[in-house]
């Protein structure tokens, strides 16, 4: 293994770990699912101490789940693409054979000994569970040890640290990770991560179902990797109660190139890094240069009314989920005052100074954005905007007797859209920042998961990445 | 404590436990929360015998609880009007100090010591958490041993088996239920209750967030006491994420006459027995005589497609919920193939020969009735029909060998389409049959749960009950 220089990340040299362009030779026997394996337990063993993706690994499971797997493709009988896959399980969803800890030293020990509907629905599918990765506390925005696989001095961002960490780490080809605000699509676009939010309820969260806005996605090292994992998933276990699940082929789509694309600045635009903005233009002139027509705020009064009604976008998702978090977490705090950080304890007195007529305010709020996204369907094929405000920040940790830092795992403020809109996000690793990957996503209309992935695998494979310094 | 003599219901003569009309006692220091606490549990020593509503009573935390609630009332402070109200909980939603055990063998010894939003919310407004009522497993059909308090030979309904029948048996004012398809409206029609079944997402379902159409609900003794537990509850702990809560007043909503109904006859109109059916009529006539205007089927086309569009409510129902259900039972089974009934693993076997476009076939003909019903909001205030298709049926129990029993705790014919139609729904003890009770519902639009309170209220004062033999 070699050592990894911090700060040298280049999205066209960089060769992220994938899966489906193994399995032929699990086919004709020169790999198999355990070998395959291995090699993920040898770079966790190299770089875990420095990274801490995991929480807990199971190696006697995945080693059993491996050879299992071995069998059935040696037997040319596999369960689906991804078996035999390596999968690292966000540490908010449970499982069957690992502890669910959540990040939350009030859930030390927890154990359920059940499975989570997707983490279920991988196994169906003959996918290895590999281990529980690191999650901010209770999928909010309090940290755990994970550090950034490009520079251990960075957030790997949060909620979904360690697994966008894994995948980036190349400890694991996919994993599953949770956005309610900004907890899919920011930390892979800091660990150059491919990956997906689903469209609201696309992909059944099974046990959490506890907030109006969260949402089950994929993190990958390819985009093909990230939409089966997504398909096999929800084939097996549905979307969440009442939505119709994920819609789209049981193969990753086709590439296909947008004609039109909306370009969507955001709240965070004007406090972005130069060279983040700039490495931002350059790629959307390739975009033009390869024949796609962009259209801004300027361009379209819809557009900037879609700028208006996503302004406060994360005010509105972090008071929508603290008001739905607070009878749980208050009940938390009082059973166990000394089980949760003093952050979650301030969000929570932040919620316990909401009424229901302020939340019922934020309500109308998102069904009037919502309502406003979807008239823009036929301006254009999909919105494309930045996944994070430039490169991951540094995070020293708390300093004792300090006042919290705010924003320790990065701002969520270009994810917060597409989590009120209820909107499908792909997430692509097409920027490079001071050595440090960037995310652009493609946002699309509710159940366009589909289409904006055949979209961003035309991006990934047409469109030059930038590398700015 | 008089003997009861079975079969000898009579809805004009029965006097249920009420809660609201002790409080001013309590002021006045002429009772104690304490002291009707203790006549709560004598009646469960004199009737839990042969009723079997709870699995487990918490005496001592009652006790606890209902002395710091005389502490309260003595100094003037009550918590909310409900504040010493004894409650029963269904062993379906957890509790913090009781174990949640679900009516299921695979959930025996289940303690997971934290409270559903809703039992959170009642300790909130000072209620004493009495006990946990027996549910059919998991909230279906397999029955538990509960028996009816009006005649032991018969089914209390179900799947709010204990919690009717603990209101029903004056042991308890007030009580959770929880229905999906008919677990609240029928057991409490059966078993002489005031109920509400609320609009769909008015009161949060806490950790049960697991299936698209369940509601956690109230069973009382009279519809202030229904009124006032409900409303506590929702201000507390708001509604399901993502919805508004429930609306309506801080205390009981005044009686309020309707000026026209429509009569839904449902799928179960021809089923009834002539006994129930002509009760039912002869009540009809009643809110006639009393200025109320009727709508039925064949006076006007919109309300003849409100039948068509809930024609198939039952199986639409079940077969949704067997759906959303089949991840985690289908698991649940893998892991513990003895702990589940036979009932229920035919149940998942049901839902595993579904496809997903199956389901989503559902979800569409699900959402055109909804549309339906909405559509008629101008023709009438509310929508009157039966809770339950006539008395509550013997229940022998199951034979050994012989083929299973298809519906021990009763039909849900008349409470399916309230439930596919995500709309609040009251029951009134208005009718006896055979000498035992038969509920009659008010089913209103989305949001009308104070509406229908209000009418409800309005015919138990109003309309004369109907005695049947």
């Amino acid at each position: 293994m070699a050592a990894i220089t911090p700060r040298s990340y280049d999205p066209c040299k960089f060769k992220a770990l994938t899966f489906h362009d193994a399995t032929p030779r699990f086919r004709d026997g020169s790999d198999t699912p355990r070998a395959y394996l291995e090699r993920c337990l040898d770079t966790i063993a190299a770089r875990e101490p420095v990274v801490q993706a995991f929480v807990v690994l199971n190696e006697a499971g995945a080693r059993a789940a491996a050879d299992a797997s071995s069998a059935r493709w040696k037997d040319g009988r596999p369960l689906s693409a991804i078996d035999g896959m390596p999968v690292a399980i966000k540490d908010l969803l449970e499982t069957k054979d690992m502890p669910t800890q959540m990040g939350c030293e009030a859930y030390r020990g927890n154990f359920p000994r059940r499975d989570n509907a997707a983490v279920w629905a991988l196994r169906q599918a003959g996918a290895v569970v590999l281990g529980k990765t690191v999650t901010a506390e209770l999928g909010g925005t309090h940290p755990g040890p994970t550090t950034n696989p490009f520079d251990a001095a960075c957030t790997p961002g949060g909620s979904s640290s360690g697994t966008a960490a894994a995948v980036g780490a190349r400890m694991a080809p996919a994993g599953l990770g949770t956005q309610v605000g900004g907890s899919i699509i920011r930390p892979a676009g800091y660990c150059g991560n491919v990956a997906l939010k689903p469209t609201m309820g696309a992909i059944n969260r099974g046990e959490r179902q506890t907030t109006s806005m969260s949402t089950t996605g994929v993190h990958a090292g390819c985009i093909e990797d990230m939409w089966q994992v997504a398909i096999e998933i929800a084939r097996r276990a549905g979307g969440d109660p009442g939505r119709p699940g994920l819609f789209g082929p049981p193969t990753p789509p086709e590439a296909t190139k947008p004609q039109r694309l909306i370009v969507l600045e955001s709240a965070g635009w004007n406090a972005l890094d130069a060279a983040s903005r700039s490495a931002f233009e350059a790629l959307l002139k390739n975009l033009e240069r390869a024949g796609v027509t962009l259209l801004r705020r300027n361009d379209h009064t819809w557009v900037e009314s879609l700028e208006q009604s996503i302004r406060r976008a994360s005010d509105i998702c972090n008071a929508i989920t603290a008001w739905e978090n607070r009878w749980y977490q208050s009940a938390l705090i009082e059973q166990n005052p000394q089980g949760v950080s003093a952050r979650l304890k301030a969000a929570v007195k932040r919620a316990e100074a909401m009424s229901q007529e302020d939340y019922r305010a934020l309500l109308l709020e998102r069904a009037s954005a919502l309502q406003c996204h979807a008239m823009l369907a036929p301006l254009a094929d999909a919105i494309v905007m930045l996944s994070c405000p430039g490169p991951a920040p540094l995070w020293p940790g708390d300093v004792p007797g300090a006042p919290l830092v705010p924003r320790p795992t990065g701002d969520s403020v270009f994810n917060t859209p597409s989590s009120m809109l209820f909107a499908p996000a792909v997430t692509m690793p097409l920027l490079s920042v001071s050595g440090m990957p960037v995310g652009v996503q493609l946002m699309g209309q509710q159940h366009d998961d589909a289409r904006i992935t055949a979209m961003a695998r035309w991006m990934l494979e047409a469109i030059s990445p930038v590398v700015a310094s």
